[in-house]
């Protein structure tokens, strides 16, 4: 059974400020568990789990501590409307110091809605895009919607938190592109073997101190009315013909 | 002031079953509206909203009833959490019948998230797509939600409900593109002149009855380990490909 002092801890890292203090971050359902899980046992700290899921993923669960509960105590420790069998406790990632030499890097300026920003991790994954780097205003990473919009993708994509203009500054650096409404092609520029893409925040694009720091500038052609593209929909399609 | 009537009936329009008996539909806030006001004042059957959006949209209400609202009485007909400006009520759009022939179609396999499906409307309008047809089982395009996330593309694609096993299975047809997990790599398919472009369903991808009937299977090619991505970043990569 879950203690009271549990459940209002567990219920605490809904919060950034929680979540800073501890290093722990809420992850949910079956998906999302098991990747961490699978990503290495250290980074999950405590499984609670209806009993049919503990029963289903016992060989998962060697090593981590886990504890049976119910319907209605998930209930009470979850984020989601409709919770979904399993919840875990995980401690915040600690990733090797950021390299953006010999590879791409995707950098987001600005990306505000979590929903967002866990697709374009998710997106980063599927394109074998492991570096991601925000801006210092992003949404946090370890918001639980960050989490249940990268379906898993968090286990396997390295997130940093940066000044992009110091990051992109540095003159020994690698090509910078940015995505504008005015720019080349996307469909016709060549495939870089090293790089960092710049998104833009939605509404506000990229703002002006990095793009004038940017080596190319690239354009989805719009051939109809709409005035934009989501964002995550605009990283999909950049990742399709760069990589 | 608003009736209590007057609320009660809009308020009403949130359910589609009020919408199908009526033949109206909500759109709010000042960037939907003005592309609905734009594409024919004949569509757009009331406007309310706040005295300075009035008085700055002037130019676009000659031709529509229009009423003068509060903040709280905006609140109560609002659908969304922070209403915004104005909300008009307008008539769902009747189109001409449905032509396959001689361009591309989108075509979407029970897309369920409202989201999802107004960011693919948006995304058909981005690239010129002007027809966009759904399975029956789909999200109705007249779902508050839908509209919004449209961004005002609701007024330039013309979106069908239609059984697409009918219409794939015509003889007469064009070339049936279906997205699938082991298809041919999208970047190196011609561009079509015409076809329909099947797009699945999240979870469940293109029903295998509809999946048979696909001339040319598709893929995004994955280069990480996500196991998918969204139906809206996917049609997106589609689309920059084909268009």
């Amino acid at each position: 059974m879950l203690v009271k002092s549990k459940i209002k801890y567990i219920q605490s890292l809904g919060q950034k400020k929680f979540r800073d203090e501890t290093g722990v971050f809420i992850a949910e359902g079956p998906k999302i568990v098991k990747e961490l899980l699978n990503a290495g046992p250290a980074l999950v700290q405590e499984v609670y789990a209806l009993p049919e899921w503990i029963t289903e993923n016992q060989h998962l669960l060697k090593h981590t501590l886990t504890e049976e509960i119910t319907g209605a105590e998930l209930q009470k420790i979850s984020q989601l409307k409709t919770p979904n069998k399993v919840l875990a406790l995980a401690g915040q990632f600690t990733h090797e110091q950021m390299e953006v030499k010999g590879r791409l890097t995707l950098a987001l300026c600005g990306i505000q809605d979590p929903g967002n920003l866990g697709t374009i991790i998710r997106i980063a994954d599927w394109f074998g895009i492991t570096q991601v780097v925000c801006s210092e205003d992003s949404a946090d990473l370890y918001n639980p919607k960050v989490i249940q919009s990268t379906m898993g993708s968090i286990a396997r994509v390295r997130v940093y938190y940066s000044n992009l203009a110091d990051l992109i500054g540095d003159p020994a650096g690698v090509p910078v592109y940015a995505t504008v409404l005015d720019g080349q092609d996307v469909s016709k520029i060549e495939k870089p073997g090293q790089g960092i893409l710049l998104i833009g925040n939605e509404s506000k694009g990229i703002p002006p101190e990095l793009l004038q720091r940017a080596s190319v500038r690239i354009t989805i052609p719009k051939k109809g009315g709409a005035e934009s593209l989501n964002a995550a929909v605009a990283a999909g399609i950049i990742l399709s013909h760069l990589t």
